[in-house]
C-alpha cells in the first residue's frame, strides 16, 4: 500500500520510511523542510534502491494534501511532521501549538474529506509529564509539564475524540522513548539543526570534534550515579513499532496507545562511556546544575507493544553507539556537507 | 478604549457590547455568524445610541483580523467566538477543535504581530469536568470530559503557556457557569439557533408555545428535589464581570482566572416552577433518564472575583426569570422575526 509519510525527512520519519520500502510498501512524502534536509530521502533510495515520492509542502496548506491525495492512492498516513524542542517551545508557545496542533487538524480533515482513516501518530514520553511511577504505562494520566509535550497531548486528546466519534478511524499513538542510534550503513542518522537538544547527538558530535565537551544536567538525582536515567531506543527498532503498528491497524479497529522503549535505563555517564568504549574517542563532559523539568528517571513499560504486535526492541547499547558513531563519523557535518562513505 | 469583541452578535457577547457602550468603551466586533444574526448588534446600537464597527469575517481569516487591526486602534480583545454545544462536539470533534482551538490560535498570532497583548477569554466552568468537590475553586485540576470542553481547556492551557512566554500579555480566563436571563428591555436576549442545548431558552420556548414541554433529564440525583442542581448566573452580571475583568488588565500584568458564578445553586425543578411564577404561564415537563455525562451539582467559588474585582453577581432568580420572559414574550422567534416591543 502507499504510505503519506509527513514530516519523512527526518530523523525518525527517514528510518521508517526505509523499512516500509523494505516491507514492499510505497511511500509519499510531505516535508516543509524547516528542520531537515531531502538528501536524507536520496539516501534512503540508494539504501533500498526505490523511488519515494516527495513533495515540498506543509501539512497546514491544504490544498498541497490535497493535490497528494488527489494523485496517489493514499491508504495510510504516518504523521511524524512537528517541531520538537522542548526549550524552544517554552518560548515560542504559539509558534508550537500552530505548527503541531493546527498543522494537525488541517491534516486530519483533509484525511477525513478523502475517506483516509488510518493514522500512526509520533507522540512522545513527554505525554507523561513528572510521573514519578516508574516504568510508565500507557493508561497513566496524562500530564505533559511543557508546551511541546502538551502539543503532543492536545494532539492525543483530538484524536480519541476522533476516533470515538467516527468508528472508521483506526489510529496507533505511539509514544516514543528516546530514540538514537542510525541505520547501520552510516547513510542515514541524526542529523540536528543547529546545538543538539538531546544527550546522543551531542556526544556524537563532541566525539567527531564539532563540539568541546558535554554538558551533564545534574549528578545528584536518586540514581546509581546520580545522572538522569533514559530509556533509549535504537531508531531501527524505533521504526520497526511503525511497520508492526500500521500492520496492526489493518487488521483491528479503534484508537491503540504503545509505548516504544525498551524497558531498560542508562544514565548519561553510561551512555558516554559505552559511546566511548563504542567510537575509541575520549568524550570530555563537565558536570553542571539540573535542568529545570528534568525527571530523574524516565523508563517504558513497553509490554503493551509486544503482547498485541509482537514487537520488542532487539538492538544493544553498543549497536546504539557503533551505528550513530558510524553515521557521525561519516557525515560529521551531517547531511549538509553531502559526504558518502567511501 | 476600543475592544474587538470577537463572536459579538451572539448572546453574551451582546450583553456585554451593551456594558462596555455603556462604559464609554468602542467596540469593533467580528462575528461570521454561524450561530447568530447581527440583528442584536442593531438593538444594542438602539439601546445605547452608539455606533458599533462590525466585521463579518471569521477569526481564522487571518487577512481579515489584520483589516481591523489596520484600520481600527483595537487595545484589547474580548474572545466570545466559538461552537458551543457539548452533543455537537461529541459528534464532530475535528470541526471543534478547529474552529475553536486553530481560530483562537490564528487570532492569538494576529494581535502578537500588531502588538495587542489584552485579553479576555470566554471560558467555561465544563473544563472541571466530574469534580465532586463542590464549590468549584479557580486552582482545582482541569479536566474536561468533552470535546468542547476541551477545546476550552486546550485554550486556556495555550493562554497560560504564551503568557508565562510573554510577560507583555494580560490575560482573563473567565469560567462562566450557567448564563441566563436578558437585558431588562428585552431587546435583546438568548436566540439559539435550533433546538436548544440548555435549560433556560427550552423553559421560555415552552412557555411562549414554540414547545411542547421541557425535558428533565434525571430526578435521582442526589439533590433535594432529585433533579441537577446549577449556578445560574444573570448575564448581565456576567457582562459587568467582563467589564470588571477588562479594568483589573489595564492596572495589573499576568493572568487571572476567575470563576462568574452567583455560588448559590438551583434545581432544575426550581427554576420550572421560578419561571412559571415569575411568567404567569404554566411549563409542562417531563421526567426522562439521565444524560450520560451530567453532573449532579455544579456550583462556583466566585469569591476570587469578589476579592480582585470587586465583582459579585447581584441579580435574583426572580429577575433572571422575569427578564428572560420579557425576551422570549416580545421576540417569541428571537431576532429573526425582527418584533420589537411595542
Amino acid at each position: 500500500m502507499r504510505i503519506l509519510i509527513t514530516g519523512g525527512c527526518g530523523y525518525i520519519g527517514s528510518h521508517t520510511i526505509l523499512r516500509l520500502l523494505e516491507a514492499g510498501h510505497d511511500i509519499t512524502v510531505i516535508d516543509n523542510l524547516s528542520n531537515s534536509l531531502s538528501e536524507s530521502l536520496l539516501r534512503v533510495e540508494k539504501l533500498t534502491g526505490r523511488e519515494i515520492a516527495f513533495v515540498e509542502g506543509d501539512i497546514a496548506d491544504r490544498s498541497c494534501l490535497e493535490g497528494i491525495f488527489d494523485r496517489d492512492d493514499i491508504e495510510a498516513v504516518i504523521h511524524f511532521a512537528g517541531y520538537k524542542a522542548v526549550g524552544e517551545s517554552v518560548d515560542q508557545p504559539l509558534r508550537y501549538y500552530g505548527n503541531n496542533v493546527s498543522g494537525t487538524l488541517t491534516l486530519l480533515e483533509t484525511m477525513d474529506a478523502y475517506g483516509i482513516r488510518n493514522l500512526v501518530f509520533s507522540s512522545s514520553a513527554t505525554v507523561y509529564g513528572a510521573n514519578p511511577q516508574m516504568p510508565l504505562k500507557e493508561d497513566f494520566p496524562l500530564r505533559a509539564t511543557n508546551p511541546y509535550g502538551r502539543t503532543k497531548q492536545h494532539i492525543e486528546e483530538i484524536l480519541v475524540d476522533l476516533q470515538a466519534a467516527d468508528s472508521r478511524w483506526r489510529i496507533a499513538l505511539l509514544r516514543y522513548f528516546n530514540p538514537v542510534g542510525a541505520h547501520p550503513s552510516g547513510l542515514i542518522g541524526e542529523d540536528p539543526q543547529g546545538p543538539p537538544n538531546n544527550l546522543f547527538p551531542f556526544v556524537t558530535q563532541v566525539a567527531v570534534g564539532r563540539r568541546d565537551k558535554v554538558s551533564v544536567f545534574g549528578n545528584d538525582y536518586p540514581t546509581a550515579d546520580g545522572t538522569g536515567v533514559r530509556d533509549y531506543i535504537h531508531v531501527m527498532d524505533l521504526a520497526a513499532g511503525h511497520a508492526a503498528a500500521l500492520d496492526y491497524l489493518s487488521g483491528h479497529q479503534g484508537l491503540h496507545t504503545w509505548n516504544l522503549g525498551t524497558g531498560r535505563g542508562y544514565s548519561v555517564l553510561e551512555i558516554i562511556h559505552a559511546f566511548e568504549a563504542a567510537s575509541g574517542t575520549s568524550v570530555p563532559y563537565e558536570l553542571v546544575g539540573r535542568r529545570p523539568g528534568d525527571a530523574p528517571v524516565s523508563l517504558a513499560d513497553p509490554s503493551s507493544a509486544f503482547r498485541d504486535l509482537g514487537w520488542k526492541a532487539s538492538e544493544t547499547l553498543e549497536s546504539m553507539c557503533a551505528d550513530a558513531w558510524r553515521w557521525q563519523q561519516h557525515n560529521p557535518d551531517g547531511y549538509r556537507a553531502k559526504a558518502l562513505p567511501a
